[in-house]
């Protein structure tokens, strides 16, 4: 795995925290299902929400397909980052 | 180059085609100066905006930086497949 800075740890993070959200939002879904759905490997959903995947375009098209979901409302549904201001991001829940 | 789908190579030119529309919304830069400022090769934007780039999360995340958008902006502003309808897809013009 690639050597990652925090902001861009943030970022795959905030990501994976919205497909998990999606995932969730779907009547949870399994992520074994979701990558069935999205055909991707069974283990790759895992990995996405728990941010350590650099998910390429076409995988984020796909997996926003399988969630039932467009692609914006994924990246709607990331946590924004503190960009200037001094608070923390927190976690998403 | 791999081996695209019809249907990933309309994902990846209406991507690309969100990008051109935003640079020019942004007083029309260059590619370069796009490049520049996502901190990407001063040749990958061109390819970016060709629909020959299968763009990573991260690297999503810095052009919409760099276009002063949010990356929800960037999905947004991709045509939409026809999805279920009889129509044929149509090139993104």
């Amino acid at each position: 795995m690639p050597e990652y800075s925090n902001k861009d740890v943030s970022i795959l993070k905030a990501f994976g925290g919205a497909v998990r959200d999606k995932r969730k939002a779907l009547g949870s879904i399994s992520q074994e299902e979701l990558a069935d759905r999205a055909g991707v490997h069974r283990t790759y959903i895992g990995g996405v929400e728990q941010g350590r995947r650099n998910v390429s375009l076409l995988t984020i098209i796909k997996i926003a397909e399988a969630l039932a979901v467009e692609p914006e409302d994924l990246f709607a549904a990331m946590p924004k980052p503190a960009n200037s201001a001094g608070s923390t991001p927190g976690r998403s829940a």
